[in-house]
């Protein structure tokens, strides 16, 4: 039987992907801790602040459109850590190649006092792909 | 005050990146646990038998030397998490160009009931960089 942890981490996930997709920043922002670190290939490590202008300028010329897919959900009392199989396709917004990204996810999340979980830390692994 | 749990993370962090440079097979297998997870930029995730396989083709092949600066540990409880700024450079051993590689990785530690720290999921975000 899946816990209540797990009930919660997982909508958490799938709203998440939901919010990326539809540029809901205000959601996103509701989503993560004040310290959460995001790491991504060939970048500097993204903070809050960091985050608010990635995906704002993404949003602006791209059309992005995420899936992923679950694979593990492990709960720890106050922390969770998840791993997702995700895809990004992106499509500049002034027209041009749809680009592929593909990979995966290693996600923690903590548990706040008032019953939340959000997401602290994040560590993609996506690279461009064919197709 | 460094707690003695950070401490030990810390200490398997560095004997580690030691053990990675000295092809010490044996103690990686000994410091992660039976259902380690392995995500790496471009690769599938990898498993136990998955990294035996990987490392060992790869210390057979290259000479390898990483470096890891570690920038954040956080115990809570039974788990942990780290935060690590890598290099790793590759010389092929028959001869030829040192690639470098440098990012960052998200490692997930459990405590075990004997009082050890193994790691058990791990996303590194390295890629080919100049110089």
């Amino acid at each position: 039987m899946m816990g209540s942890d797990e009930q919660a981490i997982r909508e958490v996930h799938s709203t998440w992907i939901d919010a990326v997709n539809a540029g809901d920043l205000a959601y996103l922002l509701a989503s993560i801790t004040d310290d959460v670190v995001l790491l991504n290939p060939g970048g500097e490590p993204l903070g809050r602040e960091g985050f608010i202008g990635k995906f704002s300028g993404a949003h602006e010329d791209l059309k992005i459109h995420c899936t992923s897919e679950m694979e593990e959900v492990v709960v720890v009392g106050e922390v969770a850590y998840t791993r997702s199989r995700d895809t990004v396709t992106v499509t500049p917004r002034a027209g041009g190649e749809t680009a592929r990204h593909a990979g995966y996810r290693l996600t923690v999340y903590r548990k706040q006092p008032d019953g939340r979980w959000l997401l602290a830390r994040d560590a993609h692994t996506l690279v461009p792909v064919e197709g």
